[in-house]
């Protein structure tokens, strides 16, 4: 059987469940390498993975016998095969954070389990800590993430759009076999102000403040990114915010390693913002790997500690009602501290 | 109060349901225009948009004064706030098939909520019908897709990957205005048999038949349209499954009207396909609008009839070890008939 579907059946044993019907394609694929329509069924005898017509053919070349996956093609189970597949099952897991509620009475009905059980996010936690290969592609999007940002800074003139930049860094990832991982954000000026502004038909101006926020996704793994830089020129108040943003990062990628409580590296950043008159608008960071975002969370809330070969996005910001300023890098945890996977300069980028 | 929001009060409590928690963003767009994150509570007395400090900004400049909703930011909010909205509620609504089970169970811990009630997608249902801004959007989306059509018949020459040919539709798409609605689909060859190939970097060659499922977001709403082309020659066989797809997208279009079963027409297609040895391997159709899949399915499970100002998509398609052959349009259902949105041309297109 392959090593992840062995891993996640010992951890659900572990929990007393003895079957497990998964229906996130982002976990099916993390498992399988199945990208397809279907649901993925751990029985007590069997893993069973259920699609149609319109995938059959392409899962089929996707899997090896190494896999031990069966593949049953919908149109050919009845009513009562369903009801068999976990019929000696005393709780049967399900994705509760993935299934909908009307979907999760449709399995209730459709497989009739009487214990149908949450299995508190079991695989998206095995996809928390990434193996070599996965750190290697993530490696290899940051890679490009940086060569494309170092190639933006010489590309953007005055006069150019928001639109235009992201459309000029969406073209050098496919250039670079990548595709952009989520929505790049340049927002320049006063649209700097909202952390998730979308780029505009706005012109780049003298004495711009612009956030580039930007990700690659490689054979399947994200990078994520965001620098903030000048045009022409830099106030000093803006340096004070730039350096508070920096120096704040830094403090958190100093605290990161195998351990780290996730509430209180959040906290210190929180409360180094609070003193200066600044609210963290939003989570420090996150995980990141299949998804951009994806767990753990890096906020206050988090009661969890980080481990090695986590990989997550520290991005502290502050806004103003003019301008915002925010600073993020793809890092991998370690045992004794961090690697910054994302290295594009942070010293003050002002560009002419 | 804007009419969409009195139009699902009205209809709530026709269901007796006194509140709704609105979760799913593009119900929460359609009906307030907000592009954010956050939850839209219908309450007894008020319509309440909570949100954090990262969009309060962008929302109340989304907002009128007749939209008749109070912006709330998350931050504000004690405990006991969520406990009373929706106190004096005999039944609270909330999206069945967009809140997950962990939401769900989440919701009703915050709220206090006795009596949280499924709304058979309300919203979505209000959404299948297009009001004269929507066919708009629609229609310019249509549009655009088929000009795109045109453009990239005279682009694609033998040797392009059918990635390069995804990668100029995109780039039109931007150019005109919008964006790829969904991953476009640029099938070749033996790739034509998935209906759902991902575009790859398999280069035409003669013989070859072409799938290009594509679509177009504009302003917010979508089109999509399937062409099968073929270069150079035409076997006979192909032909013969080409004018079998188009003879029964045709009977479809026919049917369609104000009140047309949604079952009798997919029933017609299927039988008919079925007679010929092929099996409709995915739905005939779907609804189309600020989702390229949307409410109505249109398939022969679906019990429903169509209505005046539907859009919905048609596209019977065969598939066999070796090739596919789909044919898509993007329709208005009318009082007496339909009206094809997209007009690109169904005969046999032939290019060298």
């Amino acid at each position: 059987m392959n090593e992840r579907l062995r891993y996640i059946r010992n951890n659900l044993k572990s929990q007393n469940i003895q079957g497990m019907i998964v229906s996130n394609p982002v976990n099916i694929n993390y498992i399988t390498n199945i990208d397809a329509e279907g649901v993925l069924l751990l029985t007590l005898k069997e893993n069973i993975y259920i699609t149609d017509d319109r995938y059959i053919e392409k899962v089929q070349r996707t899997l090896t016998i190494d896999d031990e996956i069966i593949v049953t093609n919908r149109r050919d189970l009845s009513p009562e095969d369903y009801e068999n597949f976990f019929m000696f099952c005393e709780n049967v897991g399900f994705e509760e954070n993935y299934v909908t509620y009307a979907k999760y009475k449709e399995i209730m009905h459709l497989y009739k389990i009487h214990s149908l059980v949450e299995t508190e996010g079991i695989i998206e936690k095995q996809r928390q800590i990434k193996d070599k290969d996965e750190i290697r592609y993530i490696r290899k999007a940051c890679e490009i993430t940086d060569d494309c940002f170092t190639y933006i800074l010489k590309y953007i003139k005055k006069g150019m759009t928001e639109k235009q930049i992201a459309d000029e860094i969406e073209k050098y990832f496919k250039a670079s076999g990548g595709v952009c991982a989520f929505d790049t954000i340049v927002a320049s000026g006063e649209n700097s102000s909202m952390p998730h502004a979308v780029p505009s038909d706005r012109k780049i101006v003298s004495g711009d403040v612009i956030t580039i926020d930007m990700g690659c996704s490689y054979n399947g793994y994200c990078s994520d990114m965001t620098r903030t830089i000048f045009i022409d020129t830099i106030s000093d108040s803006l340096k004070k915010m730039y350096d508070l943003v920096l120096n704040n990062q830094l403090i958190a990628l100093d605290e990161i390693k195998d351990g780290t409580s996730i509430k209180i590296v959040s906290r210190i950043v929180e409360g180094n913002l609070k003193v200066n008159g600044y609210d963290l608008m939003h989570a420090l960071g996150h995980g990141i790997g299949m998804n951009v975002h994806e767990s753990p969370i890096i906020s206050a809330k988090n009661e969890k500690c980080l481990k090695e070969n986590m990989v997550i996005a520290i991005e502290p910001g502050i806004y103003t009602r003019n301008a915002g300023i925010r600073i993020e890098d793809t890092v991998l945890v370690t045992k004794n501290g961090c690697e910054t996977l994302t290295n594009s300069t942070k010293d003050y980028c002002i560009i002419s």
